[in-house]
């Protein structure tokens, strides 16, 4: 009985990608991933939305056109069925920034106000500075340090291939507002979070809760904030100058628009790729998230394209207002969570165009060999076995606690920082080479996904395993 | 006889520097060339010039700081003289700038007016964009594809080592607005002079006489030259709008800076090492050129720490308003051609900050031996020997028709032009490493035409002698 069980847990282990998929699916698997790289089909997408409608800052005018512009190249390309889910959200649109100092030298910073900041009064404010290492050192201080001054953070982002830097130094811009309105500060400025030395700006949202005090907020590029370090190092009183036009109007409903390839043996059950449609409003978000749009239009096209249905159904959604606070992600949750049972996974592109170098997912015990499996055919495109922690991107978090299993597709993201959220993520800085190699990735997963033997196991029961 | 001047111009062919200088001179030379390369001087020197007073357009306030700033800095120093000669010219003060494309799509675009650009009215212009691949292509155009348009040029610059890129490219900016306006446009964008990918623009001047119509002019980014481009192959209209605020005001005066090392034997013969101390008004202006202030002043200073005295005086020039048209060059020449019979040489340092791989010079037959005896002390630093056309630096043109000789000690400017006259110019593009070999050379330069044993040859009788 022990022998038995010893030999049948080696070879649920193994994995055998013959126990989980036909050879004719297999044979599908590595047509689609060759067709991917022989073309450009997702740079031409990204180019497109980039070009006919630029920036599409969740509430603005381009973001209706952007999804006028989604439904219509959905329908284009030949999707079996397209439809939009209403997404209502509280906008905020920029007006204008303007930071710098006055003391002891005029001069004028690259700035942009963080999103959900105030206003300042008209004609700005104007204070001594005082700096503080990192949103832990602000928050040790002393209120008199703090009290009608303007609150620098200057902590650094690093630079990490899977973009681990991002997530210490982002409190920084997420809570600093909070914090130092609670000490008595009157405004504050943070050292970009960002990993360029270009003198960009790096904008975001702040935490917004109704109520909660926050105080007129920006964030100056690296070498400003260098600037103004150096500064403070001459030992005199440095004074700033901040005014934000910042506008926060009337709640606003957008549309996640999402597209099914029909599945053909299981319509119910359904394999989601996102990537998010809005972007910030400084750049015209190419990398963030045109990439992911294209990626994973690319793909489902490249399935579409071919003879066969897949098993189950293959939805391509177009996350609304991500940028603003997850509220496409959040509505998308709430909206299917009952349903999630016939979610095979959920997997979003939001990480900009580099190449993919690792598969991680989160899904049961018994489904994870099938990950395995599926990595064997990613493994030409360089993509390795990662582990058993995922989160799906951005869009899915929303879904996590309701046991959505979700795959990563892990990105290069060692640049990824130098362009996102600034004025300088546009159509150039994407690679189409790499562009193709996501494409392939995803449309690999999606095909595999949908025809494999098993349940991925979403569904309340699903909790993170922790490995 | 024959036999005689063979073996005489041989002789005279060969670098033996033990001909023009003596071994002392020659050890001192090297001992300069090390001790730069042991330290940071030039680097403090362009931090303190780009910290303290930051950008310093000429004309403005910040243009009298930076003026304040060289006095102080120089005497500090211990030059034997210090003095300022006052510099007249017509000031230009940016406003601001508003690009962007309002049909098919509404965009706005990275633009910087270009300076002497006049106004446009108070609103802006909107009108059609007629394209043109070049300057020579729009003065080949019927004024019916001109007539109330605003003309695109969207020439592309080519990187180069030796910024060769620049030349032809700059033809659209400099000379741009005129042609338009005699043609019927009613505005000017031109693709940024320059070679980077980021989402800055480009500014710089455009020719300027009074009295010539010139058009409102603005370059845009690389990037949003591409997406102009992208618009317009769409093949439907394509409308912009441009409001620029550029303010045209009084005369100023500012002033070249001058210190001097003073010669022990011959003090009224004068080797010039010049600069320029004024910059665009939008980054602060690092690169062009506070690394050459940093240049020539840490050479100099490297000569003043010595206790022996140069045979000839050393002169370090900040000239002003460079930027803006070559005022404190122009006015230099003007105040000093009577007696450029005693100047060694003028050499200019104002192409970044980038190693010096190559020395050229503009001398006599006679003096082209010394030259080579020089190169062969900046060997040791990767600097080769170049040919005999040189022009000095900017500031130094206007005075090669009156006869200076003049010496070009040329900088890999491979990525100059990313920086050069944007947002970007920045303290931290800078690498120490190289700002160090360029003293070097500078300090080698200086001390050994201090101590040459024969003159350059400047004067009247000095031309340039094409090879």
């Amino acid at each position: 009985m022990k022998t038995t069980l010893v030999l049948l847990s080696l070879l649920l282990a193994w994995p055998a990608a013959a126990e989980w998929f036909t050879e004719a699916d297999l044979d599908t698997a590595r047509e689609l991933r060759e067709a991917a790289l022989q073309r450009d089909g997702g740079f031409e997408i990204v180019a497109d939305l980039t070009t006919r409608i630029g920036p599409r800052m969740a509430g603005t005018e381009a973001d209706a056109k952007a999804v006028a512009w989604a439904v219509e190249t959905l329908t284009d390309i030949g999707f079996d069925r397209v439809w939009k889910e209403p997404v209502t959200f509280p906008t905020w649109e920029r007006g204008f920034e303007r930071v710098g100092v006055t003391a002891p030298v005029e001069q004028r910073f690259e700035a942009l106000a963080i999103g959900y900041s105030p206003p300042t009064p008209e004609g700005g404010i104007e204070a001594e500075v005082v700096q503080f290492a990192d949103l832990a050192s602000l928050e040790a201080a002393s209120p008199d340090e703090v009290a009608d001054r303007i609150v620098f953070i200057s902590n650094r982002m690093e630079r990490a291939r899977d973009g681990s830097g991002y997530g210490p130094a982002v409190q920084a811009r997420s809570r600093g507002a909070i914090v130092a309105a609670e000490m008595g500060a009157v405004g504050v400025i943070i050292r970009s979070i960002g990993t360029s030395t270009n003198r960009f700006a790096h904008t975001g949202g702040m935490r917004f809760d109704v109520g909660q005090r926050r105080l007129p907020a920006a964030a100056i590029s690296n070498p400003d904030a260098d600037q103004l370090e150096r500064l403070l190092e001459l030992g005199e009183p440095v004074r700033l100058h901040m005014e934000i036009a910042a506008q926060k109007t009337e709640a606003y409903t957008s549309h996640n628009v999402i597209a099914e390839i029909t599945g053909a043996k299981y319509p119910e059950k359904i394999v989601a790729l996102g990537a998010h449609l809005d972007s910030w409003d400084v750049g015209t978000g190419a990398l963030d998230d045109g990439a992911g749009i294209a990626i994973i239009t690319e793909a489902a096209r490249l399935i579409l394209e071919r003879d066969e249905r897949p098993d189950r159904s293959i939805h391509v959604i177009y996350f609304a207002a991500e940028e603003v606070g997850l509220w496409g992600g959040r509505h998308w949750a709430e909206k299917h969570r009952d349903n999630f049972g016939n979610y095979q996974l959920g997997a979003e592109s939001d990480f900009g165009a580099g190449q993919i170098y690792e598969i991680g997912a989160r899904v049961s015990d018994e489904a994870w060999p099938v990950i395995e499996a599926i990595q064997a055919e990613l493994a030409p495109l360089g993509i390795e076995l990662g582990g058993r922690q995922a989160f799906g991107g951005p869009d899915f978090i929303p879904s996590l606690p309701y046991g959505l299993a979700v795959v990563d597709l892990r990105q290069d993201g060692t640049n990824y920082f130098d362009y996102h959220h600034t004025e300088n993520d546009t159509l150039d800085k994407i690679d189409p080479e790499d562009l193709a190699q996501n494409a392939a990735a995803y449309a690999v997963l999606a095909w595999l996904a949908a025809q494999s033997s098993i349940d991925f196991g979403s569904g309340p029961g699903l909790i993170d395993n922790g490995q």
